[in-house]
């Protein structure tokens, strides 16, 4: 059976195309700088957006028609996975993520939740050999539940603590059966709703002790796979621990897990810790730990994780810019951690939706190449930072100088010249490259 | 000769009193667990906000009436020493604070500059000797010339790093000069306009340089000083690389800067960057790493740093009780970085405004130690967590368990109970501290 | 039977009592300015908040402990209605307020709808009666069906216009059975998603047209209700169209509705939209529009409705100014638009919660009316404004003077001296009302 | 003399050309729906930002070099006048727009300004003879002085505001002399600091009573302008009274100002507010009240004013499709309310900002011609609200409605079949129109 008769495949059709089921801009085999769009971009999709998110919000009951809800817990899951596949087999998608509960209903018991796990990962691997689809990471979803109410790694509750971990053992077990090249973990709850009763240091001890569990037991099964934690700075909790990429830089850094965990970044999550998209792919980088993305997008007059699809082609560029800049993204990819509007809530739009997005990423996929082929910012900043290169420049760099013989420097050279960075042209320009 | 004439010192009279000079709730002399007023709060009084700031804003000329000002630069330098210390010796407050800029005038060349700093610290000196009153810290004004546009230390011109380096070699003299117990590094262009044209990676490795070399000058002079770094998202630069207390502790690290800096942090910073004040002095804790405050408060819906004077005793009852929990903010002090309100422009509100910060501060040091005599939050938080100090929490604090262990006990304890943390309550008997 | 058997009624205790379930601040009976406590506050509470919400988030499920669930609808909502009055009786709380979906299911058409607001209607006024509780003021929640994705009067199909229509006249029908003071209309989706499909003028002159039908209506049944509209600025629609108090001033008297129409003020809608709550009290009055107030607050670092109960004493103290000010808040009051944490979940919370925020509206209204018999911001403005009572000013108020006349004085009087606002002062000795 | 004299004129080159003093997009001739580009756009440059703007921020020194400063005020004042004109003229800008403190010097006495005043607007109306350069609008600074502290005609010092009135006078005087087509009023002061010591009310009434005094002396004087209040929500003011266009009409409407006075609207202040810039000339479409733009853009994650020079193409293309709706902006214009970034300091910045400004607008002009033609958003709504055309819904907009009727309808077609908005999709195919 098909949930989307209408549609073959979407395929590349160019901007003219009058056809809604088609690309207009993405072209999965085009070349771009040596390889073809479609191992540049790495496209993912997200379960939990795509088939399970019900266009509920905190005001309004769920609007989408799904039609592969059924009456039975257990029938819905196999239902989601035969839709799922025919979604990323239309749109050509080699990726997908997924939590442990949106494959799988809880059940009762936590022994049942796992049952229905193996029985759906048996299915879903059965898909994935037919259609070489490939599971770009899978997390353990330790925040919906009320037992997650106070945390899950950090809860004030030990039971909870241990539970968590049950769920991360899980979690890697099926990584292992299935492949999967990441591992995730988005501390939805991991924070605060009030520093009044919260011991932040003990929580964030234990957030540690579960990371370095995960990663022994990963090495005991002999799974080679990318940890990864999603940086947010709020919602749900108040105050998230690993607020943006510096914060969990700082997290890594100060219980030494640098070797084992890179950053999985979203868009959104961005710009509700008050920075761009570009930023956090640039400090992430600074660390050498750009892992993965969630592509989105917020809206910056709203304060609350809005999870559109991308279609700002500004955004997309200097996301794309700072990939190429990477080398790439492998083994991470391009998540759409993306959900419809309320408003759009028929089917065909789950197929809309994600062509817009993908669109608007090989938009920017073409600017960025065309700023990298061109040079663009390679020589404005090696224009603009030219002075180390050279003289006391080059010293400094070398490790050659200290304050007595920069004093002595600079009571000699104190008629400093500098020279405009003309930084409305540089934009005029740049936006020349968004065609 | 007084600036002040009409008010011989500002004594605590008790908050039934008329006088508008006199602390209602600040007594200098009064015990609170086991340690005088004055020993808590160590205050300090900014030199830029209280001597040079005049008024202006963006949209506004100078407003402030400041009786010092003469037509000569260096008298003008003179006069403030002479009300600087009047001011200090009136409030009874022990340590102050400056920039290079803020004392001596820049002059036309780089020497001419140091001059001028020597000639006013000999007198700076001479008055501190005088009255017992001393430095908490000094730092090097390193963002207001036009050199300075793109940076200090990550300025993308090499002469600016060198002109950085001399004036932080000047900063380390005169702190060593004058018995400085911190040195405060503040990054006001330290990040960028525009990531277009910026190289964030290289200017940081440049910045932590500069830090290098102000480790090892101070250590070649023998002054032995805490250095402090002071974190804030942005104003006046668009990005600051020093975003918060979590950020620059990821960058600390990185550079492998822990044990010579701690953080300087300040509460209208804080909530610029997203976090309360106790947050951020949270933080620091978690990293060992508080150093000194800067005490002020800003205005929740302004999207700029206001500099309010502190008068907020929420504010001030969760800071100071941070700084108990810290065991004292010593070395560093509580730094009114507070202007007064361009309507509060008369000389008389440099003394009100002052007053009214540290009789806040006051307020919010015996709500702390109410709370901590008490043991409101303690006992809150120890039943809080009583989990992990017995069973399996106390196993997984001692690093007894791991995935495989605590999953086995997870299938036996999934039905996991979770307790009300009675916030509201919590809330409620908390203003209760506050009288 | 009883839902709180352990609590038998709530008494004023003072605040050193360590009985959790007694008010430490509110003396229902205490006189304060001539008037009993309970007739300055008129306190209200929400049946959505109180009766219906469970606790879940977009992130997390219900956490909510409610032992008036029961299997079938009509029993569980006949069931709230004795838990209702038991909490309202057991607070003293005198006011109540409701949607139309809260008291009664839905069903399955409309026609059954009514029927079963007719059934619980029949029993709530029972209640009523039986305890002399009285009807603040209901609403028709036009805005979780996702027949209202799009808006209620503002959609884009006609006929959830009409069904909007119904929903009203129910609401005004059940508001004259029950005595209703007020009635209230929110647009939580009457706005936008996106401008850009989106005629605004016209959706607009919609909301008008039913308004208008609402007052026929009403005069036509002889009920004399006050009409309130309470702004929003989003969530959950992207942009609200009642955006603040201002915006939805400037609908009033677009549409002629002044007669008719006040508002009904919320405090964390005001931060929402950038104001503080006492600013937007203050807006109201100064257009003779302030109706009643939806007691809460927020968090100034999220981003969206939080729905705390008020435990701020400063935004209480100035709140209830306010209301001083405008001669009391009647046919208003203050009605508990706030909701437990999530982490709150137990029955007790309930009650636990309101006592807070009831108590920390008492705290404010003794602020309050302490500053008005010191008439301490009374003499402050006289102060303040004295240069209109008199010579030139008063000619400008009186309408004496023009543009010739006043540049003639000008010329004459252009060094004009200012006066310090001592605002540092006046907040200092503002903080000393807060006890 | 010339200050710019290695740019004979900027000319239109087109999209390849690598001649940065040229137009890539603006083609001042071009036709586009029937008049040309130039028609359409009817740019103005305002005389603050390019020619007293500084380069200074609260924490930094002038930057910029602007070889018109000499040591004599009115010198620089008279350079100014010739500069700004060869600006205007090389880039082939039609209107400029001036603050009277912009053009004179204040001098010492209110008698002094008003000569200056005198002096340099002859210099001007000899400039515009010569030229045909037109005055779009022009205002009063009653900011930026001491005086203003407390705001002009909200001033708590009846002298302030007789000293407002008469610059008000002067300002509409030179309005009739050079021919202005609109006359502006910005309260940058004209707010409060602290609700605490506010009368709002009254400072709201007196406002009024300026704008009233201005209205019938302009027509006591024959001089025919179109009056425009332009809203900002704060800065320098922490709250300023005309926060957006909505609470504008709020004002105008309750003070009777509808015929004379409309809006000038600016994109920074937009966002500040929490609004787009589209939704904001929405707003004032709504009330038929869209008098006139200030064009630049802000940066989303800042909190202040930035005032950059517009590169963003979305941001045009949605401000000029409302200009198109509404038939043009005459007789207001698009004034690049815009200052170049610290970093631009050079004199050529000048012309690059304003070019990169003119072309984003050119390319915002065609887009939106292009949407208009293609009636692409017209063929969305009229297709989405459709049911208003016919039936229930035509009835409803033609008054033929009531509740009771409406509640008849609703009960017999309570099964309500909405369509998806396909929003994902409409903002893939908008993108399309940017190129």
């Amino acid at each position: 059976m098909s949930y989307f008769p209408q549609v073959e495949k979407v395929r590349y059709e160019g901007p003219e195309t009058k056809n809604m089921f088609a690309f207009r801009h993405y072209d999965p085999a085009e070349m771009v700088m040596g390889k073809t769009m479609k191992e540049h971009l790495r496209f993912a999709i997200a379960y939990w957006h795509t088939m399970t998110q019900d266009g509920s919000d905190p005001f309004g009951k769920p609007t989408n028609q799904r039609d592969w809800e059924a009456a039975a817990p257990m029938e819905t899951a196999r239902n989601r996975v035969e839709a799922f596949f025919e979604i990323l087999t239309k749109l050509d998608v080699e990726y997908f993520c997924f939590h442990d509960v949106d494959i799988a209903p809880e059940g009762d018991s936590l022994e049942e939740f796992f049952k229905n796990i193996d029985e759906i990962t048996d299915l879903i691997k059965e898909k994935m050999d037919q259609t070489g689809i490939k599971l770009l990471w899978n997390t353990a979803n330790m925040f919906s539940h009320p037992r997650f109410v106070n945390g899950a790694a950090s809860s004030n509750n030990a039971e909870v603590f241990a539970y968590s971990a049950a769920q991360v053992k899980k979690g890697l077990d099926i990584s292992k059966k299935l492949g999967g090249e990441n591992y995730v973990f988005w501390g939805g709850r991991e924070g605060y709703e009030s520093l009044l009763n919260t011991d932040m240091k003990f929580e964030q001890d234990n957030i540690a002790r579960l990371f370095k569990m995960a990663v022994a037991y990963a090495e005991s099964i002999g799974h080679k796979v990318q940890f990864l934690i999603e940086p947010k700075p709020k919602e749900p909790t108040k105050h998230q621990y690993d607020f943006d990429a510096a914060t969990t830089m700082a997290f890594i850094q100060k219980y030494d897990l640098e070797n084992d965990f890179k950053l999985n970044l979203e868009a959104n999550h961005a710009t509700l810790a008050g920075h761009t998209f570009e930023h956090e792919l640039n400090v992430a980088r600074c660390y050498d730990a750009l892992g993965s993305i969630d592509a989105n997008q917020g809206d910056m007059l709203l304060g609350w994780d809005t999870d559109e699809f991308p279609t700002n082609i500004y955004d997309t560029a200097l996301a794309m810019y700072e990939i190429l800049e990477n080398g790439g993204i492998a083994p991470g990819g391009i998540n759409f951690d993306s959900k419809v509007r309320r408003s759009s809530f028929e089917m065909d739009d789950l197929l809309l939706a994600h062509i817009a997005g993908m669109d608007t990423f090989a938009r920017g996929l073409k600017a960025a190449a065309k700023l990298k082929e061109d040079r663009f910012f390679d020589e404005l900043k090696e224009e603009r930072y030219r002075s180390y290169t050279e003289g006391i420049g080059s010293k400094i760099v070398a490790g050659e100088e200290n304050l007595e013989t920069l004093t002595a420097y600079a009571l000699e050279h104190d008629e400093i010249v500098m020279t405009s960075s003309h930084l409305e042209y540089v934009k005029s320009r740049f936006n020349d490259y968004l065609v």
